[in-house]
Parts: C-alpha cells; sequence; structure tokens
C-alpha cells in the first residue's frame, strides 16, 4: 500500500482529480473569513493573485480583478458563491480552448 | 532541473492544472473519430466510462448516458462542444459541493 493512496478502494480518474481540485481550491480562499461558502472580494482577490497570477500579473489596469468580480457575481450579492466562480473556470477553460483552436488550425 | 519541469518559466498552480486537465481530457476522448473538436456519442460514453465509471457503474437505468448527452447537447447537434462538455463537469462539481454542505452543516 503506497502512501499515495489512502483510499484504496478507488483510484480518482484525471477528471474526478479536477473536480476535487476545483472544490478544494474554492474551499481553501472561501473559508478564509465571513461565509466560508463563498469568496469575497478580498477572497477573490487572494485567490485571483496566487491561483491565477499569471494571468493577473499581466494586467496594466489595476481595475479588472474589481470588474471580473462584479460580471461573475451574477446575483449582486457582493460574494461569489461556487456555481459563480464555476463560471470564471469554465470562461478560462474555453478562452484557452479557442485560443488552441486558432493557434491549431489558423485559417 | 527536474524532468517533471518541461517548462521551468512556471510551475502551474492547482487551478492551471485543472484548466490543463480539462482541455487534455476532452481533446483525448474528441480526437478519437470524426471531428477532433467535439465529443460524438460513441467518444462521450468512452469518456463516462472511463472518466466516471464511478457514476456510470451505479446506474441500473442504461439510458442515462443517452439522455445525458442529449440534455448536455445544447445546439441539438449530436456532438459536444467543449463548454457543452464543461457544462456537465460543472454540474457536477456543483453536485458534490451541495453534498459537501448537507453533509457539513445537516441542519
Amino acid at each position: 500500500m503506497s502512501k499515495l493512496s489512502p483510499c484504496p478502494i478507488h483510484q480518482p480518474t484525471e477528471t474526478e482529480r479536477c473536480i476535487e481540485s476545483l472544490l478544494a481550491v474554492f474551499q481553501r480562499y472561501a473559508g478564509r473569513e465571513g461565509d466560508s461558502c463563498t469568496l469575497s472580494k478580498k477572497e477573490f482577490l487572494a485567490f485571483m493573485n496566487t491561483e491565477l497570477a499569471a494571468f493577473t500579473k499581466n494586467q496594466k489596469d489595476p481595475g479588472v480583478v474589481d470588474r471580473m468580480m462584479k460580471k461573475l457575481d451574477l446575483n449582486s450579492d457582493g460574494q461569489l458563491d461556487f456555481p459563480e466562480f464555476l463560471n470564471l473556470i469554465g470562461g478560462i477553460a474555453v478562452a484557452c480552448h479557442t485560443s488552441l483552436l486558432v493557434n491549431t488550425h489558423p485559417h
């Protein structure tokens, strides 16, 4: 038994690991302050500056993360819940996928 | 230089690894036959039976994956594109998150 397999019943697939990671990352940041089921603006900034730093550090406009938060916050409660957070991840994934398609099939 | 770091410029974060995995898994199955940018029904079945086998093997109804495909195929073209595929991943992640919340705060 490897120490890397605490749950020997089922070795997670790549998709399952991914879903687990999304839940874990969200909970890690949402649990920092206030409601542990939502990301406050401060928690969202911490997430963006750590997990998506490759994106945020290239932004010259300091208001871009603020505007992203406003756009993602569909019910305008000043917090991002898990489905709102997933819209961000999905949006980035689709943007990466589209960019790959354009680069693979440029014409 | 570790052989695990082919790209020494930037070590991906957990969120970035996740986005990369989603793209890679989709492309792995979509590339099997026909249009390599979409999942055919056969490719979707292969994905479900491999990546989400923990879910499909508990389904007694053999039509459930067919119905899932129909529901996810928003433009009804008989194929799942990447955004349609992400709706499935998002749906599962939200279901897991909700289930965790219920189990953590049962009342």
